[in-house]
């Protein structure tokens, strides 16, 4: 009944989420792409998505259209300012105004009724628990306490079929270290964007904590930096 | 910092969750109610949702606007049939067409997300495990799952501050015991929709197993049914 090669990524068009994608590829997994139009500041990361799941010939690209701005409460979805420049310090304390209520909770949700009806197994987020910016929906334990969740969530739980793996792949990397994995996968990371805050253009802007973990990621991985900053 | 008296109560219009605000009501909580568009077959118990949060006195009544059409795999969401005059055995046995893969995980999501901007620490769904049409996410042993992931999701979880509860006062109570607790507690159950399938005019079809499941439990409470059937 299941196919166990097909995966949900679920894809923000950044650096993270595209080198997750590649490594389930690498793994032998049918790619079902995932994106979601949620209010965010800008639909460049939509365009990002877009070209990612074609370059890295995903089986399909859903985008779903989710409105995180009725709920409120972060920078991303609402007229808040996204903060700039801050330091390493600045950005380990507490948890950025960037941070969207239960976000990957419910992107979680939606792969897991994707990957339900697609008789999926298998899940695969970007998340990474070294440069995390201080989400908490980006640790080990909530990951782990999604899955046991989901493996009570479905038709095939009752049946006692099958089971969803969630896949962090890049949970216990640095960002170096993703964009090394990533560069020997053949990604070209001049595809991805992970500005908070880009310019009409399509710039990133350089200075969001985004784009300084980026910068300092490439620079640590000895990797050129084909982002295109303002 | 939290108000523990506010409480996210997700409503669909019907008689369960609308039982559930209100106990909710009832504890001393201060109700949102949580109601979603999300390509139902109709928009009857978006407007049977929104009477019940009028009549319970909802400090706020929020639609979300989510599509799980494109996600497929429902008679709720797709054109396929609605199983009709199915008995008792029948509903016990297979999880039914009307299951939408992932729905209570989704919902329950963003009942997180508002709970966390509104500093809420309750959530109440009006799931039971008795009458439950054979939904895997309406049982005790995912509620508990999900109550336990949503602890590690938050911000508040990683500052130790608060704890999110998921309440279903309903769930191991009988459709006949639901609509007596309701009853007691005032509620008009004229003003609510069980109904998959309901008519053009906005009657109940009578047949579905949502109705079966009313009906059944107006007789057996020996409560007057107030519903309109086709």
């Amino acid at each position: 009944m299941t196919d166990s090669k097909k995966a949900v990524i679920l894809s923000s068009g950044g650096i993270d989420s595209t080198t997750a994608m590649a490594i389930a590829k690498s793994e032998g997994f049918e790619v079902y792409s995932l994106s979601f139009s949620y209010g965010q500041r800008h639909s460049l990361e939509l365009d990002a998505a877009r070209k990612v799941a074609t370059a890295l010939c995903a089986r399909k690209h859903l985008v779903l259209d989710i409105d995180l701005r009725l709920i409120g409460g972060s920078a991303l979805t609402d007229e808040i300012d996204v903060p700039k420049d801050r330091d390493e310090a600045d950005m380990a304390g507490d948890i950025p105004v960037t941070y969207v209520p239960a976000r990957n909770t419910i992107f979680l949700s939606y792969a897991l009724g994707w990957a339900e009806v697609l008789w999926a197994n298998d899940i695969f987020i970007g998340v990474n628990a070294v440069d995390y910016s201080g989400y908490p929906d980006c640790r080990p334990e909530f990951i782990e306490a999604f899955e046991r969740m989901a493996n009570l969530a479905t038709k095939a739980s009752v049946q006692g079929s099958t089971s969803i793996s969630i896949h962090t792949p890049l949970i216990q990397l640095t960002k170096a270290q993703i964009i090394q994995r990533g560069s020997e996968l053949g990604i070209d990371y001049g595809m991805t964007l992970s500005c908070y805050d880009p310019t009409d253009q399509g710039l990133a802007c350089g200075h969001c904590d985004s784009c300084l973990l980026r910068r300092k990621g490439f620079a640590e991985a000895g990797i050129l930096d084909p982002t295109n900053y303002a």
